[in-house]
């Protein structure tokens, strides 16, 4: 049943689904339950609660809905919105494009903010799009905080300022999908109206939970928005959260659990210790990169993804060949170029639950298959730079002082 | 992080989730792995192979969809037909009423055959519409195999000899959430369009995974269906399908393995002989019942259902208090009575990786419950009557001969 | 790798090893680790303490070793006598017979009092022995608390009674091996000089680990005994216990982390409760026993077993093949007869984390085998004796009110 | 239940218990069996088989016992020999030490042969020895493959010459602990009498079997041998294999499905391979350490093991102190020093399931922990050093070319 065996772990560096800590890969391991006992209710009463923390929200409510980010978003937006009902997104690189898609195939009319692939959303754009639309015809703003294409993270913060000035009553949606429980991510404080993500980034859970956080405002957009929706109406959930039982369909027991032990590990490090522990990685990550002489995908620094670097290969090189190589001679899973960047990237996902060790195994490895492609790397370089950024900032494990 | 702890096994009852046996846990317990290298891929081709064989269908499309039933049945509907569609719908319990809710929310024009919870579907009328609909207004019939609230299993067979005989084009759709795996299902042999299914039922895996089947006529439909649909949409995994590499969207890594070592467990057994297995423990659990003196649910014999019993108590007893008290003090989960039939009827599932003792325990620990609460009960006779048919039909287990 | 597959639950009816409770397994769930860092010894530490209340003592040393039940035994007695003691042990089964085996072989002076299988040790003959040994020249009394083979318990306090009454200073050596955390069994009330049992026993564990729990003046005894040993010797463990790091070779980091999830559910229980759980399901198969008109191999209700019943088959039926057809039909795990007893009794196991429905899972189980063996019994009537006990017995799940 | 919980992987770099590979913790995620059942006879008949292969042997006897590498010694040695009996013992590190301390303690008369630490055994001085003793007197050679305190391997081919050259009898007696499954070892060949390990070293398992493998010669010798032992006796095992059932005690049913998992992955990769493995692996290391401007703390490239590397420490540093702080900052296991070289060296423990980037991270930990005590380490460079053998030896995963 295991095709493919290689000795020694696989080193997961592809931006999702990421290492499951064993914590949650033990609280798992379980038979199924009756959802309709005490129990469950009792978990997902508290889970509602917590899972409101990694998103910095008190007002918003939360929605475990068993799906990928894919679904998640269409609940997004199906539970927000009408056919029909102009909305500004920005694409920027391959998942803020499949979003894209999915919301023009969701009959509303998109009004596309284009970037170069490895820029971030063009928020002077949105701001002439909002400024000049004073009769409020853009029903909301849609943007993927974290490309995971190319590395890209946009500000969200920006954009609520943008907002606020103009007075626009746009709900804001946020795909927080390779960015929540890793990045800096404030629902309340930036105003977002629905934010999104997928139990198998940050959370370090497998796939199978979409998880949606909706504000008041989203809420009341929910009871007029006309885009057909069953299994993603929030109101099948709402109707049983005022019931007690919580449940409109069988959740996945396991993944539940799961959700209990991946919340209590973020919050026994401390959700800003995550958030700082995945900078560490990405600075240590950038460093790197730049010692072996290559370039980041990401266009300005200020951009810089925090849980995925894109790193662009020269153009003799097809860096497809170094994803495959790695997985077949170090057993590395490295993320590929998609789409328009196919074949010129390869990506370094360091989300979720990954310590520094890790992420130098990983960078070793990456050096080797450079160096097996014929690019002529300094073997251990990068290695160099980032133990050397690392062994500064690296603080003690808390519990272990 | 386990609440309200008891002793020994639960012992799980309700007609999904069910057990999932040791080998399945087993094969699940594992690390997140990277769905675009080869190994997913190799995986999930045969996979999609091996899960037409238990709908027994070789011209079926399969496709696993990181879903519930709810999903599934939204999948189905969504894929082959347009808004407006006229379609019959048998509601005949919780189960076809929800679906039946459904599909009237996704805008179809549903033609409600309903039945006394109970009956199964009146295909006498379904026959009578569409002798009489010679325009083929009726674009799809839509049927629940097994109406899990009541314990009754519609014909069909019959269906499909009615829609021959006037050679009427409407697809056939059907739930096969609580009977695929467990109950005689021929999808081809039937011409059922669409058949579908959940993890967490006969295949004993955890929730999280719709299974759909396709006819080619209901692939050929989905070329036209207008219903607005992404994340259900067919297209998006024939895409990738031809691609070789599956997944429009991140997969659970752990269901698939899971699936694999499911469908292992039942093509080791024999799929007919797992179909067996469940009309012997549902037999014995209606001999049991017919011992204790109370009533089936279901009302004639040609509807009973070999995957759940829905048992009717006495008007002066809350069968809710059944549930609760079987769960409290014997820890053993049996299913509510819902809707129309709360209070009034409880539920045993018998249906997925479960045997002759296991359904022995439970029938004992009903007895007791039934005394707990005032019925007078004879203890022991219900297991009397399950023991005589089954220590006379429980054939030896083949590899330990 | 899994043989002899047959669908649904092994019903796990032999007296050991025995049913792990799921929350033990995903405890054990888990790599290996360094046991010199400080975590294993901080683990290590609480262990210690708290698996003293197994044990109801207080004053005594507990030792984990990796070994079995044979190399607890070994512990004992080589760490506490010399080669030539005169020791007075109790022939009564196979179990204490294999413990004289042992004791022979390590050269001590076995003085055996045999009783025929099903009986108690005659204390009568202990008393007369004890009270002519005004020389002390038996320097130990060795007692099976609980003989697993025949499923007769002694009566340890009053052993304890007669050591007392002349006031001997024999210590006093317990194989509480299928007995402690399951009966009634209280170190330092009896003064015992050294209790021992094995993790797959009533603590519901996998096999691997003896657990010997020593009294002062066992240790005291420890420091002049003159047996070779070297890896059960106490001293080794004492001077890892000194300097905190506790382990003089590796532990299975696997076991202790099991262990401790044991000890979790033994405490939320209630050890108290635990024992009286064993005293109401043995009691519920003595009933049944009863009921299908066998006889207990246990002769007098003194020495009735509350963690496993011998049951003697008529003559023209063997044993073995009530055992083995259990297993191919009904995937029903009981006990043979040993030695003396083979082919004349089947076991029943009832110890460790097992439930009333468990239990009479089993019991309608060994009926039907009785059945198709030959023995005329009336089917249900076993269940039914043992329910009408349950149903009066069980008290509510305490976290379930 | 988890104590010091750090984010991401532990790094597990001690010698032993090592890594273990996700299919073995799968493989023993099951509840307990019946050992008397015809399943783990069967499992067990074919493990006998398959375990001598680790050993390069056809013509000796294995044997499971659940006990650690410390009970694998003592019964090697009882069984083979009486108190009294002239051994030659080799003390080079801790562990040989602690073996003729058991051997010692045990009765035997021991001719030790010291070397400094940091040095191999002294088969010159064996030579000497054992020409000398035209009577015969040595009964047993004992030597320590692979002494895991400081990384030196002994040369067991020339043992054989010396003993062959002489056309002397003594047995010889081999502690393969950290050297089977990982080093090259031939049990027939060399004309070893006993060769033990233990399953939490190279197999890759948790602890808790000792395999012991006996030559005819051994088997022979054990007719005779009148040191006491009954837990270790191999007889009790020979009796039960004769039977067929195996089991003299309960094994440990989780151990020996996890021992078929670890030998049906050291087979898909073949056993050369693995052996081939541990050497590029530590290599990789030593170049590590030298780049660093460090010693190896043994003396000599002949005695260099491809387990385990001891590095020595500038007097100035205090090498607990790197373990303590590799393990508080970067979640990284290391060895200590032990006994004569405590505070003098630190280990890094390269055996088992484990590859290439596995060590590259480890030696990257290593890297910045050295410079955070102080030693002026130029980072990078031995990460740099191992990475340019690394990346011209290793091989492609041959499952995935």
């Amino acid at each position: 049943m295991d095709y493919v065996y290689g000795p020694g772990r696989n080193h997961l560096f592809v931006p999702g689904p990421v290492n499951i800590p064993e914590q949650v890969t033990r609280a798992m391991n379980r038979n199924n339950e009756d959802y309709r006992s005490p129990a469950i209710p009792a978990l997902t009463k508290v889970l509602l609660e917590d899972v409101k923390k990694i998103f910095k929200t008190t007002s918003g409510t939360p929605f475990l809905i068993p799906t990928t980010g894919t679904g998640a978003w269409e609940s997004a937006l199906t539970n927000t919105l009408s056919p029909g009902d102009r909305i500004v997104s920005f694409l920027i690189g391959q998942f803020s494009l499949l979003w894209i898609d999915q919301q023009q195939r969701l009959n509303f009319n998109v009004d596309v903010v284009e970037s170069d692939w490895g820029q971030g959303a063009n928020l002077d754009i949105l701001a002439s799009k909002i400024g000049q639309d004073k009769s409020h015809t853009i029903k909301a703003v849609c943007i993927v905080h974290n490309e995971t294409a190319t590395g890209v993270t946009n500000n969200l913060a920006t954009v609520r300022k943008i907002l606020d000035h103009y007075q626009h009553p746009a709900l804001f949606l946020v795909d927080g999908v390779s960015s929540v429980c890793a990045l800096d991510f404030r629902m309340d404080e930036w105003g977002i109206d629905v934010a999104l993500t997928g139990s198998q980034k940050a959370l370090s859970l497998p796939t199978g939970m979409g998880i949606v956080c909706a504000s008041p405002k989203a809420l009341e957009a929910s009871k007029t928005a006309k885009s057909v929706r069953v299994f993603f109406d929030w109101n099948d959930y709402l109707k049983f959260y005022k019931l007690g039982t919580y449940w409109p369909y069988t959740p996945s027991i396991q993944l539940l659990y799961g959700l209990r032990a991946a919340l209590d590990l973020i919050f026994e490090e401390g959700l800003d210790n995550v958030i700082a522990r995945h900078g560490r990685l990405a600075k240590a990550t950038r460093l790197a990169v730049e010692a072996w002489g290559l370039k980041n995908c990401t266009q300005k620094e200020e951009w810089f993804s925090d849980t995925v670097t894109a790193v662009i290969v020269p153009s003799y090189i097809d860096s497809s060949e170094i994803v495959r190589r790695a997985w077949k001679q170090y057993n590395l899973s490295l993320g590929l170029g998609l789409n328009k960047v196919a074949g010129k990237v390869f990506r370094i996902g360091h989300l979720g639950n990954v310590n520094e060790l890790q992420l130098l195994g990983c960078l070793a490895g990456v050096e080797m298959v450079l160096k097996d492609v014929g690019y002529p790397v300094k073997l251990g370089s990068g290695v160099a730079a980032a133990s050397a950024y690392l062994q500064n900032s690296t603080p003690l494990i808390p519990s272990r002082i």
